[in-house]
């Protein structure tokens, strides 16, 4: 007893426990009794260590068992145990060895767990072709004993559904995080290749324990200096780290780099001294890493250089630095977003208008990456209309993981349900059904991590960065079933806890669709940083970076006319999809604004006018921020004090900053429709002059 | 043995313990025998809990009595027993009364610490006429537990030497923070006021452990936002959490903010608007904090607005704030860190040329804030020429605690030497001896402090850190004693552990002034960020800002001629230090070339030729490193793991930079004087040309 105290006491002065660090993977103690079973069940372990990867899974395995049934594994070269626990594959272990057809179809980065009896043994087998897959798979059993699953007659087969599952870190060589909410960077580039950081380790883990398999380090505005040597050797050092988390490293490639970092007079892609110069510079990347995965580029796009400097196609600059790529086995992957302020089209079309017609222009090592929708990461988009529209091109989905539009990391915003919405859309590609989810050959997330303790910014915002790792190995599950399996690994496997918190998840988008940009409103947000509303933004550089560009309400009317008689962006779609989103009476009233430019008194489902209903979202909106807080107000006591003061404070920054969304939108469009507010509904305590005098020069992550 | 298992895997499973967060309050567990006569002698504690002040002291000595005990003290309302330990003012305690006229020369921050007989027990006393003196007192009896000093006939009697011990936070509101090496700025401006993170009361914990008793929150190069309403609201929540630590939040005031928040069309010191506004804004201010310190200001200093833009002088600006804060009880810190690009005198001159003159013509409630020399924070200066020079108004040193022109936090780096050189320079102002230390109304550090998680960017920078704040409360104090209290509490009281720590900190600074600045060499290093070495830094927006401005190195000689036959910065010294300093002869070496132009062949000490005794003191510093390294890998098992590896990767990286440093001056100045090389010297591994050209823009802390 006095030797638990003082252990108990020398730990806790160490550290607070419960500040969100070990994220998911907190292996906090069970249930004795449940742990005790498990105990039982899974008996003694046999885990081969040959290799890093195989060394990664057996570690976590006593990590994760001594943390959940309070007492650590035994591990045996060989076990005559009446039960067992085998890792392995079959090249590494004899135990798994049997097994071997039952992999083949797995892939390599699949996995078996299968409890099962041989030579009169009880055995739990984690099995793959490769050692990643045996990392996956331990991962997997843990998350089953997070949760509190049952192990009787276990077999799962896994294999991923997609191939590249990557995080974008939008991270200057500074520090700066572009739309960056939690601190700055991970890489601490001042001390590599040097010092390597123990929590690049924990990234690893964390990642690898969703299936994440690479990794951009830099942001897509590119600094040439990434591709410098002093930067190779240090990317080197973290490559060095990821690797047996089967982790790959990717960079950012600034396409003007030959000028940059070469001296060369011209980037074009057709230029051979520019061609050579990416083919010597692929090798030297390859050198140092030679697992490199590849470059990610924004040409062309919001002032970055491009191929298109040179008059020539985003294909030819895709393709050259594929070509220099293929060599090694990398991938470019190019970004979709573009769009050009000399070009008059509605923006939501540009994307496609410059893409769509370069499919099968692209040599096989590059992948589009496509934003999930035509704008720019809105509360709520449809989805591109590119997916399903380039069949002889890998494409690959860009969702932004932190929440640069949705209240930055002080906003509890469950994003699951918008990943879901967008990959189980259905693009009608073909005539029948086709999912923007089946389109996809990768997945990549913009990341929301960075320095601050809990990574995410918030406790909250780590159950983002968790479902979309679920979501990129396996587009069709269901975001309301990894927000179960997210609360049980992060607060508690009691249900009393999972229930009301995977509530207060699964409606926390919508809540702020409605206080921000309802009924398929979109880009209202505060120029630039875009911190709180700004539905009033007008002029500037260019008319596509203001709100009333998007909202397009006046004295009759609100709403983007997308349809026949507007910009005509429907006809993007596949027809029948786009049948839907231009008739009035199909469209649904979530994308009805997206679409359509309709009167203020246009009858709504509910039977209100639109103008009534508008204002009833918002103020919908307000009031689901507070029915989370009566919801989180009632975990007091189930969840530890240490996280429940500070969901409970940052709920508290939510509510104040949905209800100035809400005030200063209604000031706004009711200085617009000149409408009286419906009844009950309260008048905004300040006059739409103070909202829109409001200045927040230094809100944070303003790209720069 | 199991449940310490259990608590062991616990907490092991929740962090790392020794990651550096606990700074020199570890508190971890002493030798047992050592513990158990503590334990014995310390007896039942008496301690008042009545304001939060004394529940601060409480709860400090309760984790310090615990985690170094390794049992928790029994707190009582009253004691019989025969060991009392006694927290308390005469107020708050009957235990603490009858010591009531002791403690009246105490002042109201200073602390007895007392081991007496009374009615028949053994009593230690930690008693103070002020709640902060008990918890000053708390903090330094837990410092004497920590470095295991005896208890027996401790009589200690404390007062603060200096009146105002400020960190000065180059903070901005994104976060960001000039010339900051330890992550992002600790305020989270986007969370506050709903969210007070824990942190912020370790901050104020850690500093209450030295007395300092004041924090700027910004940066000097102020946003006028900061004294927005919305971040009042916020500085205040954060002047709650500090206040039970007797930390007063003072804030940095842009000159110009009654143009830029007040929409005046000046800030002439002398426009009754003006005045006015600055009246309004006080009262503004402490209506939300009533203990607020007051402003910190740089006027008129590198592209500051300040009063000289309205042709008044520093007096007048300085005035006009001292006469709003008056009456609440603010302070005006005023900066004398001011040089012209106009003003074609040595830089060094200009503070002394500007302010000396006005010495009286400030309000009582002004602090002139000088930096420790004439230059900017270099390894080595002589001391400012204004100390002891303005008699009449209260002074205030500034010294850089975050190591801008000493290597940044990955340079081992104690800057206790360098603090105590210049607090200990004789002034001879009046003729007779009056050290700096004496001249001193405050002292105030750049603070050294982020979010990394070792708060100050390397686990060795935190003694700079710590030793600013002990010799902040009394200068006079030796760097080695305070460094061998800081390696004790930091690492470990034995004293195989204290002595080589102690060695290698009591070297490093000499180190770095070898392999970056010897021989009174000063501003050397790169433009705009300064990191590593530019020696051959020239042209730019001003001359000022280049390395050949300082060193004046040519084909004869080097270094810049501030006696007669030049600048004449001397004689801004009393008469008996200028002699000394434009003496040749007396000039001590390490500060030779800060006041001497000197031929390349002249004879140093060493009987070396200046030309080989300034490449050998380059080569020395190298060498400084490498036995820094051997130090401390001898004292691989005795530190633990997670730090020991950390330094010693730190310590690599220093010593990669220390040779560049070396080389690239070398072959600079070997340029310039076309002298060869000593014998035994190696030529730099590269030519000149290859170190100008390495380029470093996104270095951290850079200006901007």
């Amino acid at each position: 007893m006095l030797l638990a105290a003082v252990a108990l006491m020398a730990c806790s002065a160490g550290a607070r426990a419960e500040d969100g660090y070990n994220l998911w993977l907190r292996y906090a103690p069970l249930d004795p009794v449940l742990a005790a079973d498990y105990a039982t069940q899974l008996g003694e372990v046999v885990a081969p260590d040959q290799t890093p990867t195989l060394r990664a899974a057996r570690d976590e395995l006593v990590r994760g068992l001594t943390g959940l049934l309070g007492t650590a594994p035994r591990i045996q070269n060989e076990s005559s145990a009446g039960h067992v626990l085998a890792l392995g594959t079959p090249q590494s272990s004899a135990l798994i060895a049997p097994f071997r057809e039952e992999l083949e179809s797995l892939g390599e980065e699949g996995y078996l767990l299968k409890r099962t009896r041989r030579d009169g043994r009880d055995m739990l087998l984690v099995a793959s072709r490769s050692d990643i897959g045996v990392l996956y798979g331990t991962f997997h059993l843990l998350r089953l004993l997070q949760t509190g699953t049952a192990l009787d007659e276990l077999t799962v087969h896994e294999a991923p559904r997609v191939r590249l599952r990557v995080l974008d870190h939008w991270d200057n060589l500074d520090g700066y995080v572009e739309r960056g909410y939690a601190g700055r960077s991970l890489w601490e580039w001042q001390t590599l290749p040097e010092w390597r950081d123990p929590r690049y380790t924990d990234y690893a883990r964390a990642n690898a324990s969703l299936g994440i398999n690479g990794t951009v380090l830099n942001n897509v505005n590119a600094n040439a200096q990434s591709l410098a040597p002093q930067y190779l050797d240090k990317a080197a050092a973290l490559a060095d780290v990821f690797r047996p988390y089967g982790i790959r490293v990717y960079l950012s490639a600034r396409f003007s780099a030959p000028i940059e970092l070469g001296g060369l007079k011209t980037a074009d892609p057709l230029d051979p001294a520019v061609q050579q110069w990416w083919r010597d510079k692929a090798d030297e990347i390859y050198q140092r890493i030679p697992d490199f995965g590849g470059f990610l580029v924004k040409a062309n796009s919001e002032g970055q250089p491009g191929p298109q400097d040179y008059g020539r196609s985003h294909a030819d600059g895709a393709n050259l630095l594929a070509d220099a790529l293929a060599p090694h086995g990398g991938v470019v992957m190019w970004r979709a977003f573009v769009y050009a302020h000399d070009v008059a089209d509605d923006r939501a079309t540009q994307a496609y208008t410059e893409f769509a017609g370069l499919d099968g222009a692209f040599r096989p090592n590059v992948v589009l990456q496509v934003k999930n929708g035509p704008i720019d990461f809105q509360p709520r988009e449809p989805f591109h209309p590119l997916f399903g529209a380039m069949p002889r091109t890998p494409l690959m989905m860009e969702f932004q993981i932190t929440k640069e539009y949705l209240g930055f990391a002080t906003h509890l915003v469950y994003l699951g349900p918008l990943f879901e919405e967008v990959l189980q859309a259905d693009t009608r590609a073909g005539g029948k059904r086709f999912t923007v989810a089946q389109s996809l050959s990768g997945i990549a997330g913009v990341a929301n991590i960075g320095t601050d303790r809990t990574w995410s910014g918030s406790h909250f915002d780590q159950a983002n960065w968790y479902a979309f790792g679920r979501l990129a190995w396996n587009p069709d599950q269901s975001s309301r079933d990894i927000a179960a399996d997210w609360a049980a690994m992060t607060f508690s496997p009691d249900p009393a806890v999972v229930q009301p918190i995977v509530g207060m998840m699964m409606a926390s988008r919508e809540a702020t669709v409605n206080y921000m940009t309802p009924l398929g409103l979109h880009h209202l947000m505060a120029r630039g940083h875009h911190y709180g509303p700004g539905p009033w933004v007008d002029g500037g550089p260019r008319a596509d970076w203001t709100s009333v560009y998007y909202h397009r309400a006046d004295r009759n009317g609100i709403g983007f006319d997308r349809t026949a008689t507007g910009s005509n962006a429907v006809v993007q779609y596949a027809p029948e999809v786009a049948a839907t989103y231009a008739d009035l009476t199909q469209v649904p009233e979530a994308l009805l604004l997206w679409f359509h430019h309709v009167p203020w008194d246009h009858g709504m489902a509910s039977g209100r006018p639109l103008w009534d209903e508008l204002v009833g979202r918002y103020s919908s909106g307000v009031r689901q921020v507070q029915a989370m807080q009566d919801t989180w107000a009632s975990l007091r006591g189930r969840v530890d004090a240490d996280r429940h003061e500070q969901v409970a404070a940052f709920l508290q920054i939510q509510l104040r900053e949905a209800q100035w969304w809400r005030d200063a939108s209604v000031a706004y469009f009711q200085s617009i429709s000149g409408r009286p507010l419906p009844a009950g509904e309260a008048p905004p305590p300040h006059p739409l002059a103070y909202y829109q005098a409001l200045q927040f020069p230094s809100a944070p992550g303003d790209g720069r």
